[in-house]
């Protein structure tokens, strides 16, 4: 394996088990690399620090893979999946059930491989669709083996009974149609259905997602999300919510305890930014288990995604609208003070430093509008996912918000990724998410 | 009411709802004010912005009450007494019940005020204790007539069955033994019952606390915890801990569903620092109503504590040992890689800012024993109550910490405050609680 040594002074920042170098931190020129070798980097004085691999055409030249002198066989589709056994294994720990992410990149030890599971019913057998990115040329290359690695990976936690279901139902879709790849020198590529035994179309199919309220509402009932795994961003649906949309939920108990909630004044719900309607679908699971009235508002720019939307809240209820429009300049018909749930859940308005200013006034603006139209005694779930944008500058920017909109409102709690999206706390970078609930007066 | 004005451009932080003024930037001395008398603060050019009250002696000379021109009885009783029933009825909407904090200081727009209810039985019937401590001098004027906000209060939530608890089943306790009173030129006084009509000793009571998991449990059986509220640190308890507790139940639910928990592979808690025992209590009812067999070791430096906490986890399992140590010194005879879960819950170890290097200091031993005796596959739950702890450094001293154990770590989530112990977005210094919960490999 290739070694490469740090510069004096530049093992800091790996040593702390931060998994980046960046190529003016190497002592010698990477150049001469083929992109996504593995590479074993020491220390100027020739200590061993950690093994990953390098590409000489990016920022950051090397990623680590791991920190352990023992693991030799890094690339190998043995060591990938034993890998990703750990991290499936953490999830079931932690509570998830069919539709999950099994893998977050840096934070699992697999730098540039998100892989996210969705399982589906068909004629009564239970399928799963394993869907993963391959951001980085090292993951690039490793995964060329991606059907021996899976199918080490399905075998096992099938045989361990981590998963009911076996490599016969079991689905490969390659999603690197992410531009984040020409940072790599990768070809940004179509869609590819890698693996599909049985030949099923990805195009249309239910997917099973468990309430975040599982175990409260004492149910293994799932929603079912009509989704297009092809076409749907990232890898075909997000799954990034489930911490958040639990907060919520649990923020609107009491309220709906006390609250008579009644047909005629029902519980009034606005999702902005509905995207597929997680959000609400899952409030909507929720509140019709609790037999609650309830109606949802659908917001989205994008007609499709509002068409989908509908199609899967009609199944909690019928009292489901519609409204085409740019959160950033079409709210204005919106009633004040109308709503008791506000959720704003926008795309990222940051996506480089540089449009971090206008991306600032976006969510400020946006917020203002969810603080206007949400009800006394309501709350308002505020999100980015924005990585660039730091809390404190999320804060700064809700407060405006918050300050024009005139309204007295409580900070009730901070949210985050759901936690099949794990971080390292020497790696913040991983942690794009952020969820701030409010409670107004 | 005495009006003081703002220097040209100190405006901007009391413009945007941060509750306080500092004394350099009021254009004239603040002297010649009586402390705690109610002042209106209004920009160089004479615009109102706030009322409150100052205080000539203490470097924040003026805290904000209200910033709306038509509040003018801000000190009655029935302008405190309505904030307050406000402040219930958000906790109420929030879920809560029997015992919890009512007034959180500026966040419920009553700087220097902290109220604590806490509910126990007697006889059959249902008494609270209304819990409070007074910080700044205002509050302490203002609360001369304490007996009849109270009175309002009580009666106004009783009448609109916001509780279950009437004036004649109230006793009022002013816990103003706190140091922080010296900042402000107060006494520092001994506990002092205000109002006790069935004269009830306080030193020995069963109070209620909700499980954190009584939604998911589907009960309404409490927890039953033995207090001293005279002699107890704060206003007698502590109730802040609610949003982490829930948190790291919830870590819980796969592995227990999963791994094979039996009497004599039990999983097992430690709570470093338990005090009450209150985290390891809650985890311990929701295992027993989960039928998982378990097992406590709890550490805390007082005997006294350790006596109560023990008295208070019985109830839930036999399997109680204690251990008296100093968690900064005293740890190394607990086996290394032996608990499924670990809390770490300290006293403040940063109580001002010169105390931060060594504070954050014991942050990191403590948790690298806590990840030194966490099994395989567990969790640690990590806490620091220093309000001037920023969450960054905090997360850097655990990075060390992690580095130390040698483990692999993963960040599951960030709490925080209990949803009680609310904030405001633009005022920060009162987010004083963090908790990172982390799993292991």
């Amino acid at each position: 394996m290739r070694i490469w040594k740090l510069k004096k002074g530049s093992d800091q920042r790996l040593r702390s088990r931060h998994p980046w170098v960046f190529s003016n931190e190497l002592m010698d020129s990477p150049r001469g690399l083929t992109p996504g070798e593995l590479v074993e980097v020491h220390d100027y004085q020739g200590h061993f620090i950690a093994r990953g691999y390098g590409n000489p055409h990016s920022l950051i030249a090397f990623r680590a893979m791991t920190f352990e002198l023992k693991d030799f066989e890094i690339g190998s589709p043995t060591y990938v999946s034993s890998k990703l056994y750990t991290a499936w294994e953490k999830r079931i720990h932690l509570g998830f059930q069919d539709s999950f992410r099994i893998c977050f990149s840096e934070a699992d030890s697999l730098p540039g491989l998100i892989l996210d599971r969705y399982v589906f019913e068909k004629n009564g057998e239970r399928f799963q669709v394993l869907s993963y990115q391959l951001l980085t040329y090292g993951m690039n290359r490793i995964f060329e083996q991606a059907t021996e690695i899976y199918q080490k990976l399905v075998e096992g936690v099938f045989s361990q009974k981590l998963s009911d279901i076996d490599w016969e139902h079991t689905i490969l879709l390659q999603r690197n149609d992410v531009n984040i790849r020409k940072l790599e020198g990768l070809e940004v590529e179509e869609p590819k259905v890698i693996y599909n035994p049985k030949d099923i179309s990805l195009t249309d199919l239910t997917i099973l997602i468990p309430s975040v309220m599982a175990t409260t509402l004492n149910t293994t009932e799932t929603l079912k999300f009509n989704v297009n795994l092809i076409e749907g961003q990232k890898t075909g649906f997000f799954l990034d919510q489930t911490h958040n949309i639990r907060l919520l939920i649990q923020s609107l108990e009491g309220l709906i305890r006390v609250k008579q909630f009644t047909k005629e004044k029902p519980l009034k719900i606005v999702d902005l930014c509905c995207y597929m309607g997680q959000w609400s679908a899952q409030v909507a699971f929720y509140l019709n288990k609790k037999e609650i009235p309830f109606e949802v508002l659908l917001v989205d720019v994008s007609e499709l995604a509002l068409e989908k939307a509908k199609e899967n809240l009609k199944q909690y209820t019928s009292k489901v609208t519609v409204m085409k429009a740019d959160v950033l300049k079409d709210l204005g018909p919106i009633e004040s003070n109308s709503f008791d749930v506000v959720i704003s859940d926008p795309p990222a308005f940051v996506k480089n430093k540089k449009d971090m200013e206008s991306g600032l006034h976006g969510y400020m603006k946006l917020n203002e509008q969810a603080f206007r139209i949400v009800k006394a005694k309501g709350v308002v779930a505020s999100c980015t996912c924005s990585g660039v944008v730091q809390v404190t500058d999320f804060k700064n920017s809700l407060r405006k918000s918050i300050l024009r909109s005139g309204k007295k409102v409580q900070l009730i709690c901070e949210g985050g990724l759901g936690w099949d999206h794990p971080s390292l706390i020497q790696f913040p970078e991983g942690q794009y998410l952020k969820m701030l609930l409010h409670k107004v007066d």
